[in-house]
This record gives C-alpha cells, sequence and structure tokens, in this order.
C-alpha cells in the first residue's frame, strides 16, 4: 500500500489543503513548452508543485524526447511513489532512463507490493541488474513474491502486517504497537492468530481505539475471517471485496498460516485492470496501448482484424451463393446492409450485457435457461417491430411489396437468433478456458451475418425468382 | 460503510474461518428447489446458512415467485445489509413485498450513506410512504442527502465521522474515543479541524495507535489534506481516490466546513457503476439489464436501434448510388462487405482505446495530436497489410486483377480514415455534453461503412466500366 503524500508537500511545513483534482492540462502544456525549449528549471519548479500521481500522469503524456528531459530533472531524488502509477509501457521507458542504480533506490523505497509489482512488469534482463543491485533481505523477498503465479493473491498482498496472539489484551496491543519498529507505515486491522499461526479473527483499528486496556483481543474480533489463499486469481479477490465490503483480508498458504494481508486499495486498480480488460477485449485490442510505438499496436490489433477477415470472408462466401439472384434483383444487394447491422447491433446488446453478467457473477447456470428465454424473447418483440418499420422501408424504396416482405421475415428471424445467440455464445464460453470477452463478438457477428444474408437473399431467391 | 458481517455469524458463538466465494451454484439450485416445491423450512435453514452478499445474490437469480416466497422467510428478522447489495429492479421488488413498515426498520438499521442510497433508489410513492415510517432525526438527515444532486459526494458520503481540534493530544484522543458512543462503526481516520471545523489535516488510526499519549494529533497529521467539495461528481471522486492511492476523504461544504468522510470501499461500488456504464454504452445497453421484464429491456434497447437502422439505411443509400454499376459487376455486391467490416472493425479498436483513455484522463487535448497521427499511422499500416491480402482474395475470387486493385486501394483508404476517425470522434464528443461512449460507436460505424462503399463502388465505378 503506497501512503498518499504529494511529492511537494515533502519540502513544506504547514498543513496544505487541497481539492482533490487529476493533472491540470493548462500545467502539462506548460511542462511540455518548457521541456521543449530547454528552460530546464521552469519545467523542474513546474513538476516540483505536482503530486506523484499527477508527475506519473505528466510522464505518460509526453513524448519520449520530453519524457528522458523529465527524468533526468526528478532522478537525483526521484519520489519512487511515481513508479507502480506508471503505465506499463511508459514503465520501460522510465526504468531503462534511469538505470539500474536508481531504480534499484527506488524499489527499496517502495512498500513490498508495490516493490513486487514493479519488479515483475520489468523485462528480464533489466529484473535481473536491478535485483543485483538491491539488498540481499528485499531482494530475497522480492524473489519470494515472484514465485507466486502472476495475476495471484500472492503477487497483490502486502507482506508486513500486524498479528497478536489470542491471549493478548487490548492494552498489550497497544504498547507492542507503540514499541515494535518492523510495522507497515499503515494498516487497518490487527490478525488475531493462534499458535500455528493460523488467523483466527481481525479486529479493526477503530475497535481497538474505543476500547479500554484490559478486554482481550479475542473478544473483540470479528466473528468471520474471510481469509484468501495465496493461489486465487486477483480477479476472485477483487471480486470478494467488493461483493463483502472488505477492508482488508488475511492471505494465507496452503497450511492455513497467517503470510500477508491483501487491501481495498490494492484492489482498486484490479477493478481498474479487470474492467478495462472486459472493455478492451470487446472491442478487439489487447490493452490501453495508447502510449506504445505505432508498429506495435498495429502489430497487437493485426491478428484480430485477421480473424475477423475470415468471418467476413465467410458472409461473403454466403451472398455469393445468391449471385445469380442479385444479377436479377440489384436491389437486394443495397439492401442486405440494413438486415446484417441490426442483426449485428441487437446482437451486441445482448452479449454486451451477457459478458459483463457473468464477470459479476449475475449469469449462472442456475438462471441461464431463464436469461436465455428472456434475451430471445427481448430479440422476437424488437425484430417484429423492426421487422414492420424495415419490411415498409424496403417496400417503398424497392417499389415491390414482396421485397418489403422477404425483409421484415428476415428481420424478425436474424434479431431473435441474434439476442439467443448473444446470450448463449458468451455463455458457453464461459465453461471452457476461453475468455468471452475475446472470442464472443467474432463468433456472434460471423453468426448474425451469416443468418441475416442467408434468410434475406434465400428467402428473396425461393419466394420472387 | 457497510461493516462485513456474516448473516449466518449472527447467532454462532465460535470464530468462523472460511474462504472468500461468491454464490456456491449447488446452494443456488437447492435453494430454488426448495422454494419451487414449497418446502419451506429447507429454504430457510439454506438461506441462514449464507452471507448477507449470498443472499443478495440469491434474491437477484430467483425468478418473482420464489423470491417473494424468499423475502417472506426473511421477513421476520430482515438482515438490512442485504438490500444495499440488490440490483435496482429487483431492489423495487424486495421492497414491495417487504412492505413499508419493515423497509423503514431495515433502512433505519444500516449506516447513514447505505440509507441514502437505498431511499434514492425507490420510486416516488414509496419513497414518501416509507419516509412517513422512518424516526424524525434520522428521516430530516435523510432529506438533507436527498436533497445533493445524485451522483455527487454528498449522496456517497458518511455523516458519522471522528474530528478532533488541533491542540489535542494522543492521549485525549484516545480517551474521547473510548467514552463517546455516538461514533461510526468503522472508521479509518480522524480528522483535525480548525475552531471553524475546516480540516486542517488527517491522522490514519494506525499512527495513533503507535504514537506515545503526550504527542498532539497536529504532529502526526499527513500534510496534505485533499477535500472533496460536497457538490463534485461520483465519477471524478473515484478517480481521484484511485490516483492518489486514498482510503478516505472528507468532504466540506462551500464553506470548507466538514460535513462527511467518503471512505473507499464506498468508491469500489462507484468504480465497478462507472466501469459498467461504459462498457454497457458502448454496446448499446443502458444497464445491465438482465434482472428488467423483457418488454421494458426491449423498449431500452429499442432506441438505439433505431439510430442505428438509420445510419444502416444511409449506407444503403450510399450503395443505391453504384445499382448500376451492381448490376454490370455483380461480384462487387459479394465482396464490398468485407470492405465495410474491416473499416468498422478497426475504428472500433481504435474508438475503444480513445473511450477508455478519455475516461482514464490518458487522453487530454496536451497529447490529442500525439495519439490521432498515431491512430492513422496504425490504421495506415494495417491498412496496407490488409489491402495487399484483401486485394490478393478479391482477385482470385473474381478472377479479375482490377477488381483486386479497386478492394486494395478501398481498404487502405478505409482502415486509416477507420483510425483517425475512432480516436478524433470520441475526443470531440468529450469537449460536448455528449458522452462520448454512447454516441461514438454510433457515428464511427456511419462514417466507415460510408467510406468504405464509396471507396470501394465508386472506385469501380470509375475505373471499371
Amino acid at each position: 500500500m503506497t501512503q498518499s503524500r504529494a511529492v511537494a508537500a515533502q519540502d513544506g511545513d504547514g498543513l496544505a489543503v487541497g481539492e482533490l483534482i487529476g493533472l491540470n492540462p493548462e500545467i502539462a502544456r506548460s511542462a511540455i513548452g518548457a521541456l521543449d525549449s530547454g528552460r530546464t528549471d521552469e519545467a523542474a519548479e513546474l513538476i516540483a508543485a505536482l503530486h506523484y500521481a499527477e508527475v506519473a500522469d505528466l510522464l505518460e503524456q509526453l513524448n519520449p524526447d520530453h519524457r528522458a528531459a523529465a527524468v533526468d530533472i526528478l532522478a537525483p531524488a526521484f519520489p519512487p511513489e511515481i513508479l507502480p502509477e506508471l503505465d506499463e509501457a511508459v514503465l520501460e521507458d522510465v526504468a531503462e532512463r534511469l538505470g539500474d542504480r536508481r531504480l534499484a533506490g527506488a524499489i527499496a523505497g517502495l512498500e513490498s507490493d508495490d516493490a513486487l509489482l514493479l519488479i515483475a512488469a520489468l523485462d528480464e534482463t533489466q529484473q535481473r541488474q536491478v535485483m543485483q543491485a538491491i539488498p540481499a533481505a528485499l531482494r530475497a523477498a522480492l524473489e519470494q513474491g515472484l514465485a507466486y503465479p502472476e495475476d495471484s493473491a500472492g503477487r497483490l498482498m502486502q507482506r508486513d502486517l500486524v498479528a497478536v496472539p489470542t491471549f493478548w489484551t487490548v492494552g498489550e496491543t497497544i504498547d507492542y504497537l507503540r514499541e515494535a519498529d518492523d510495522l507497515p507505515n499503515d494498516f487497518y486491522d490487527i490478525f488475531v492468530v493462534d499458535p500455528g499461526h493460523r488467523p483466527v479473527g481481525t479486529v479493526a483499528l477503530s475497535h481497538v481505539l474505543r476500547t479500554r486496556r484490559p478486554v482481550p483481543m479475542r473478544d473483540l474480533s470479528r466473528r468471520e475471517v474471510a481469509t484468501v489463499p495465496v493461489g486465487m486469481d486477483q480477479e476472485e479477490v477483487a471480486y470478494a471485496f467488493a461483493q463483502k465490503n472488505l477492508v482488508s483480508a488475511p492471505v494465507v498458504d496452503d497450511g492455513g498460516r497467517l503470510i500477508g494481508v491483501i487491501t481495498v486499495d490494492d484492489v482498486v486498480d484490479v477493478i481498474h485492470e479487470e474492467a478495462e480488460e472486459d472493455l478492451m477485449r470487446l472491442g478487439g485490442v489487447t490493452g490501453t496501448d495508447i502510449y506504445e510505438a505505432a508498429i506495435d499496436t498495429g502489430k497487437a490489433r493485426f491478428s484480430w482484424l485477421f480473424v475477423n477477415l475470415l468471418t467476413a470472408i465467410l458472409a461473403s462466401i454466403v451472398i455469393g451463393f445468391f449471385e445469380a439472384t442479385i444479377e436479377r434483383i440489384v436491389i437486394l444487394a443495397v439492401l442486405m446492409p440494413i438486415a446484417a447491422s441490426m442483426g449485428g447491433n441487437a446482437g451486441t446488446q445482448s452479449l454486451t450485457v451477457a459478458v459483463r453478467a457473468i464477470a459479476m457473477r449475475d449469469l449462472t447456470s442456475a438462471n441461464a435457461w431463464r436469461v436465455l428465454s428472456k434475451e430471445g424473447l427481448v430479440g422476437l418483440l424488437n425484430g417484429v417491430l423492426f421487422a414492420l418499420i424495415v419490411g415498409l422501408v424496403a417496400w417503398v424504396w424497392s417499389g415491390e411489396v414482396s421485397i418489403g416482405l422477404v425483409m421484415a421475415a428476415a428481420m424478425a428471424v436474424t434479431m431473435a437468433i441474434a439476442g439467443i445467440a448473444g446470450t448463449a455464445i458468451p455463455f458457453c464460453l464461459s465453461r471452457t478456458a476461453i475468455d468471452p470477452a475475446v472470442a464472443s463478438g467474432v463468433l456472434l457477428t460471423t453468426i448474425t451475418d451469416a443468418i441475416a444474408f442467408l434468410a434475406f437473399l434465400g428467402l428473396a431467391a425461393w419466394w420472387l425468382l
């Protein structure tokens, strides 16, 4: 956990009261201007007045040259709290510019969970070199942390925590807290542990403060201790925190022994990450790549576009079956994209709701049939409405009532199937190892396009020729 | 803030240690089975063993009849913590079944911020009736809370907090905490206030506990107090918490006086909500509507589909200009959806990144040009690659090299424009009052479809006829 502290406040001696705001674009522009024209002192002054999170935002917005200059300004006393706030691509850039020695120093200045995240984000070569420059005790702890799987509770947890035996009183606990010098900077709960160091209760600090000295800690313990196994996926951890309104939770090893603590502010970052992941995957991208070079971004997006090309070709093959029909009734070619577009969008609506509901555990095997039949019904309801509207449009446009009827029928069929497919596809994928957010969209549009063209052109060929 | 507490643990007297898990689908199915066959005692037993958040999940997954039966089982001692966890549509249902008196009792049992959220979620008639049944003091506080704008810090904040004068020592503070009986259940920070009740510092509880009694609270204060104006939008609040790793922040009125506190666990819910909002809006839906009746969901989605229909018709009008061309070269109708599909998907990739970057304050006026030119370049890079691939496909398929060349040119143009439009549209919308997540997708596909059909069919008409 990183303590909230301003870079600027380090030198001050009064209490600064300020409103919560992000990086001011005006200040960003001034800083960029100063860096651009080499006015280093002015840039240094502007940067020194910023909160560390704002410095991180600024570093992200700078181009590589300006960023290097800004890092050089900060380097003599680089505030380590900046590093965990940086996007991965920018972090690599800053880390390289800082150099291994300074980077190792910054990492040593962070809390153990932030230090671990940072080391894990470095590329292998730099990771090895920086590790060499880190004091042996911290290095050993970091190596132990790196042994836990990526995105697991073990990576997220803070190893420093406060644990007391069951028989201690409030007074003994307070005396211990006042004297011990290896405690974390900030903590919210004290864990009560049995002789095997297994957690048997948690006590909120506010309860300790409000209770007289002779009361045993055990009496203050919350009845339920929700423990996190060290290998639990961070997404599960975030879900549990949000669902149960937790502020911190003890992490236990396979033997049930207390080895760390996860606090809610670490989970906030995970929630941001996970929500972003779903959003990005649905949009066919792999991450917020605005800081990456164009060539890397292009490469990352190519594969998804290639899969999309294959599905587009499939749709064209379906159209190809009806070349003769289109040749005789060319208005079909003009109208057919409407059916495909409406089917695709109706399906995407169902899909978006389903992907989010699966992530939030709102769509499970217990209610899948009910949701599926509802989505089919919604698709059919709107399908019938749009069949009337689009049928009318097609009739007026083509001047032929029969083309209007074909369009209406195709629209109703496509939209009902789109509603069902939009729910069924992500749900079935969620039962497999495939992420529904990644693959659902491509599968869905393949199906809706094929159905739309097949229904519209097929009915036309059968009825009109 | 809701305290983490198990419904089941209320009767127990030992320390229950359990792992963090969501509602078990097996248990959900058993409960549904018991409710379905009227085995009320068995259902009651299953429900009594659940955490309140799991009961909320179960209520959400039940159909209306089963839900009514479950509410009846819980009603005699309805655990109030269940209510804030419910989806809005389910909450209305449960609130109605509980009745005004019981609902008022439950609301009185919640912390002030949860009580306010709940009252605000009721429809007007029920809100008025429930308010009548609430004790006068709480009613006045709730009415004051309702006066703050929806989604503002005033709605989110907890009114109970701990504030001490600047001249108090740690010892005086601890004595006060032990004796006062109107303190919140859980709190993480103590605010230091001046005689005008303006916050001048915050002290983490862990620091109070670790410090000897004679030390003045002022000396323990964090240097920077990030205050939240009571009218600040909850999205801004969530952003500031995530950015600055805050655990709690004081809320101040227009005169700068301390009137409440927002804690990070309330913000977790907001982050969930806001991330969901962007995801849903990009997908053309208004919320997680899986608990709403089919007819309501259908209505909510209709308007977006209708807007989509208008853009689809626009694309068809573009195709309509080239009816004569398609009549003579019918393979164009077969191939044209490929250009439109690739343009739409490339644009959506840029769009998704831009919408998220705007929400995260990563895309601002300071770096807009740089991001825009990068996205254009990415579009052009992939456009050239896919021009080669798709041009080849079109050539082989049609047997005509000229059609391959037309397709290649159309693809490169469409994808480059898609990349620029995918970034420019949400950025320009973000400067207006329109939510980029809602309107960008429709505008984008209108543009990419029109460009794709115009480039492909236009080039074909000009060159091949």
